[in-house]
């Protein structure tokens, strides 16, 4: 068994970034600027929009954060977007989620120009990942792709099951893993809440990626020997044994599971580290207008 | 065994949208009309056109086939897109695939306005359709959720087995039936032609959609006792049996798999009968204005 590390994945890609990055400097070019909208105090929010912010220092991106109180109405947030839209500086933006109840998340979402979606959410890029053209990758799947191309696990022919069918995990990861590509070529089996027989499907898993948002739902008979397991899942639980007075799960009950496996991800330092380097990596794309010229 | 009668639900649904235009004609508003470019002498491609223009008179519609020589270039063309996108008298328009090889026939899909791609081929309706929005649903899949529908055939928890991985059927069926949706739900996967031992999976599928383009590659061993059978596959080969001197296979052996089965498409007469009528019904709703408003 040997774990799928993703906090070195995720230096390594910061380290190429911050290559990138110098030598655009030393060309005179343009740093990438992203820019993150943040509204509201949401703590998990901040925290968020700190990291991200830290890591554009790490790789040498410019970046900005814009903070609207939550009384921000809908068509005020939407004309910031505009501007940023409208800003030859800003190369990516984000508009951190969750929203307040009175704005539309998918209308927010619509608005951003999809050449500077770095998140990837918007319809366009959604619907040109879907049918394998270049696109924004929305950072967990392209987290989960990274993790198996440099791990250079095998995945053609191989049966990949999918449990969730989220928009932001499970149906890009599942939709990715069938393209004719690398990693990629899979069978690919979507399973969710509606699935009777979970254990029916997992069991059979050459490539098993968890993203329900069950703590410790995935147990040791349920999985294959041999099997690539990755687990999305991050809960956060009340815990005696550590001096917070909490700890974090992930979807797969670790202990029990991975002596099966080939390969397995840590919870926490999982996928969960490789989000931010899909974002950067996304951002550094969007200065390179490579996807949309 | 119960045949599902694509050619008698396609009428079901002409019947329908008829009804509509009489009414919008009644009270006096703009008739629904429908454009489709056609490039070149293509004789399957004439023919198609054909169909779609005597589809539209029948149920009412205004139509027009704009044809255009193969030696037309790609600016040439995407400034015909352009025009047809800016005419408010069109609602919906369709460029007949396949086009000449200098023409590059994404960049012709992604030309055209949204609003009224009612082949729904461009990026932003897949994707809006990925996750589950209301868009534009290209005419195969929308076909097949016709048929499983209007037979109100059970699909939540159902395991769901997809042949084929092609942007034009496999994947997009494939992400519309796990939706959380009626008909949807079901648990989904996807075999190709990467897919080692695709009996594996047919044999454990309720629903089986077969669309790879490979006559009569099911076989009754492939198929699981009371599944339903959904055959997308139309492929002409010689035969001394018919006046024509040839016959339309589909990708499923119809008379071994037939009798295990409590539903199945014949071909022809399953799904290709509804490709024209799913056409129709978008054309309908960009006339209403019902997706982007």
């Amino acid at each position: 068994m040997e774990l799928l590390d993703g906090k070195r994945i995720s230096d390594e890609i910061k380290g190429e970034i911050a290559t990138e990055v110098e030598k655009i400097k030393k060309e005179g070019g343009k740093i990438p600027r992203l820019v993150a909208i943040l509204v509201g105090h949401d703590g998990a929010s901040e925290t968020y929009v700190g990291h991200k912010e830290k890591s554009c220092n790490q790789v040498g991106f410019e970046s900005q954060v814009l903070r609207f109180e939550d009384t921000i109405t809908e068509v005020e947030l939407l004309q910031e977007i505009e501007k940023l839209n409208n800003d030859p500086l800003v190369d990516g933006f984000i508009v951190q989620m969750p929203l307040p109840k009175h704005i539309d998340e998918q209308k927010v979402i619509e608005a951003i120009d999809p050449r500077k979606d770095v998140d990837g959410f918007h319809p366009i890029n959604v619907g040109r990942m879907v049918i394998g053209l270049p696109s924004y990758i929305s950072a967990t799947p392209d987290g989960i792709i990274e993790l198996l191309r440099r791990y250079k696990i095998e995945t053609s022919g191989k049966h990949c099951v999918v449990l969730g069918r989220s928009n932001i995990v499970g149906r890009p990861i599942a939709n990715l893993l069938s393209l004719k590509a690398y990693p990629g070529d899979c069978t690919v089996t979507v399973c969710h809440s509606k699935t009777p027989n979970i254990k029916e499907f997992t069991k059979n898993a050459d490539i098993l990626i968890v993203a329900m948002g069950k703590a410790e739902f995935v147990t040791a008979d349920m999985v294959k020997e041999g099997a690539v397991v990755v687990d999305v899942g991050i809960t956060r639980v009340k815990s005696d044994k550590t001096k917070s007075g909490w700890k974090l799960l992930g979807d797969v009950k670790f202990d029990e599971v991975a002596p099966k496996c080939s390969y397995i991800t840590p919870v926490p330092g999982g996928v969960g580290p490789l989000t931010i380097a899909s974002l950067l990596k996304n951002t550094l794309r969007a200065a390179k207008k490579e996807i949309y010229g």
